[in-house]
């Protein structure tokens, strides 16, 4: 088999066969083919396509290409989550705990993110003292004690993704479902997940903008897992604004820390039980959605959630001291952007509050850059609601007068106030199973 | 400038502006921009194609990534042709000498085939003592003198090209108009041509299949030249049969030196008729092609062209008496393929042809293959003729036993033999100005 010939056959619309995918995620990680042949290979996909059997087989090339976890040295029917990402996602955080005290155990690993905020381990790591590595038995022991771990996920873990990523990112081949897909799936597969829901955002915010974009990615996830024998199901979600109130690193713990208390904000928890009642069907511990939504809002209710959060964080050598009593470290820089006239907000845009969340210090630009844990944004309104000229909208945490300054000036593009109530449309569009 | 968002760009069907073209060509060759974007690039190319001011900023880009010949130094009016190639194709040894003799002085710089056989250099070196390549002094003194020089090209020539063409060919982006036009045209430019004439091949023999690819093709590199200020002009011409009755490299010199005598087969002499009109009228020495093609064939008529050649053969070292006392040194081992039924040859099949010369020895499979000069093919017989059942249709000649056994079996699927005289298709489809 010669890789030019896969690259020409691809090109020309063909089908590649289970063996071909196999011969080319296999020498591409073996660095028999190089990545000149590669980039043409991903560019010829991005314009024809694949079948959903060549999609399944390179998620199983991929997620076969390096270290898998088995889980079923555990008891239990383990059910992953994953999230396209958004700003404000703090969905894990919450979601995790609240499915965990219903008895579905979780064993993630996450990624560190590489964009507007941290990803869900940088917001781990504003806790003081919280592990983000564990060895593998330490993680395995947890998830049996606990019921629920987080981990920073393993660099053994699917490197024929992480090469992949890193060259398609140079390359313009990244917007291709085929490829965005089985990045996704081949580490759900190699984390040992047995079922697998998919939060599959769309709008500004989001990496799909358009909800028929979102639509045909979450079609194609959810047609991998079924063709690799997963319990698949994808909730099609609005990122056109922030999810929540807080945008940061220190700052969605908090507010993640107050949703525990049934004090969160409305769409943030409307999201998290949505999506937990679908984890618990798929984790067979309910018949069905309706009563998956009755069990997981209850644990916000009664306290279980929050018990088994802080389980969580203890075991990991977290300390929520400082969250608990308020007294929080964000970052010592302050600045309100208050409305320039009363009325209501039409939009607050997700991808500018993203930008500025970055540029305040809470994201990363380069794979090197440091986070600024306590950076961020804090809306104190959301689309639709009445505000009245000069009372603040947004508050900017940062550390540094630069930062600040530029932050506040990116500010005003990112809202906007009008005089007639906006439609607001649903949080959630569709659910693909 | 990022080349990441050029590719992009590309990918999204805009059209790059010549900076940017600059940016890509200047930076692959300078070694900033990496094969594995390159080919990403070339690949989006394939399937978005470029606008003719694209292609011709890439020419340019490409013929000025390197040595340039400046033929301004000496008098006339350079006028180079250029076939995409062909079985049997040895009009560059027939037209040059024509042209030559009609005062129209030829500078040309001249690949190594790699492919069924070897390309006009090797041909020429299949001439004892024929030296393929000169200084520069010493090849501007030649065409002065003589009119007439051919040497293999410099490698420092268009080394853009040299270096996007390994790597299309690896890649599987060999096959986009955009980048095989401008490949051909940025090798015309750098070496000086004022007036350029295509002999574009279309056919089983060709690099284009159909017509419709190579009218394309041809198109594009007609604007090409238009746009850089080049009076440029394509033939279509058929390869459906390979052209002329010698396919190898010393036996195609033996069938120049006949039809230098006006013996020549019909094709070949048509072919170069026609081109070398067109090369008469781009030389601004006839005004009008009727007028080009009666002083281009007298030139066979009464002996100047063979003269011609003659000198510029000696001018380069070369003896010509073996082969002017036809006692010639082909290869020594022949095999005859036999007509089985009486008729009419329906086909002969120029690619299939071409295949048997290589495994013959006559081309090189890899760049370091070594040619047989004297291996080849002869065909006794070209479509529409009739031919009597045990009567030679192909003669072979070869080296090893092993090749000859190999190339006469593969011989029974290149000739057809059947009843009904075929219908002669014209040898040249079409001229694009």
């Amino acid at each position: 088999m010669r890789m030019v010939d896969l690259i020409e056959k691809k090109r020309d619309g063909g089908t590649l066969t289970p063996a071909e995918i196999r011969f080319i995620i296999q020498g591409y990680v073996e660095g028999q083919i190089l990545d000149y042949q590669m980039s043409a290979w991903a560019m010829a996909v991005f314009f024809r396509g694949m079948e959903t059997e060549e999609i399944a087989e390179l998620t199983l090339a991929m997620a076969e290409s390096g270290e898998q976890l088995d889980l079923s040295v555990l008891d239990g029917r383990f059910v992953d989550k994953h999230s396209t990402g958004g700003v404000g996602d703090k969905t894990t955080l919450l979601l995790s705990p609240m499915v965990a005290a219903c008895g579905v155990p979780i064993a993630k690993m996450s990624g560190r993110g590489l964009g507007h905020t941290g990803g869900t381990i940088d917001k781990l790591s504003s806790i003081p003292g919280f592990k983000v590595e564990l060895e593998r038995d330490e993680f395995l022991q947890q998830v049996k004690d606990v019921g629920l771990a987080v981990i920073a996920q393993s660099g053994n873990i699917v490197p024929a993704d992480k090469k992949l990523y890193a060259l398609r990112d140079v390359t313009g081949t990244v917007p291709s479902i085929p490829l965005i897909a089985s990045s996704v799936m081949s580490k759900k597969i190699a984390a040992g997940a047995q079922g697998i829901v998919l939060d599959v955002k769309y709008g500004s915010g989001a990496f799909m903008a358009t909800l028929e974009d979102a639509q045909a990615l979450a079609k194609t996830m959810v047609g991998i897992g079924k063709t690799l024998g997963r319990d698949t199901i994808a909730v099609l979600s609005a990122m056109e604004q922030p999810l929540g109130n807080a945008i940061g690193n220190a700052i969605e713990v908090i507010e993640v820390l107050e949703a525990l208390q049934g004090k969160g904000p409305q769409d943030l928890v409307e999201l998290c039980v949505e999506l937990g009642a679908l984890m618990l069907v798929a984790g067979r511990k309910v018949q069905n959605t309706q009563e998956g939504r009755k069990r997981v809002r209850e644990t916000l209710e009664n306290g279980q959630a929050l018990a088994k959060f802080r389980e969580f964080v203890r075991a990991q050598g977290g300390n929520l001291t400082n969250f608990e009593q308020k007294n929080f470290s964000l970052a010592p820089l302050r600045a309100s952007y208050l409305a320039p006239i009363s009325g209501y907000i039409q939009w607050i845009d997700a991808r500018k509050i993203g930008h500025i969340a970055m540029v305040l210090g809470a994201g990363r630009v380069t794979k090197e850059s440091k986070i600024d844990l306590g950076a961020g944004v804090y809306l104190y309104k959301k689309q639709g609601d009445w505000v009245e000229a000069g009372e603040p909208v947004l508050e900017l945490y940062t550390s540094t007068e630069d930062k600040k300054a530029e932050g506040i000036a990116l500010a005003q593009e990112s809202v906007l106030v009008g005089p007639k109530k906006p439609e607001n449309l649903p949080l959630i569009a569709e659910v693909i199973r």
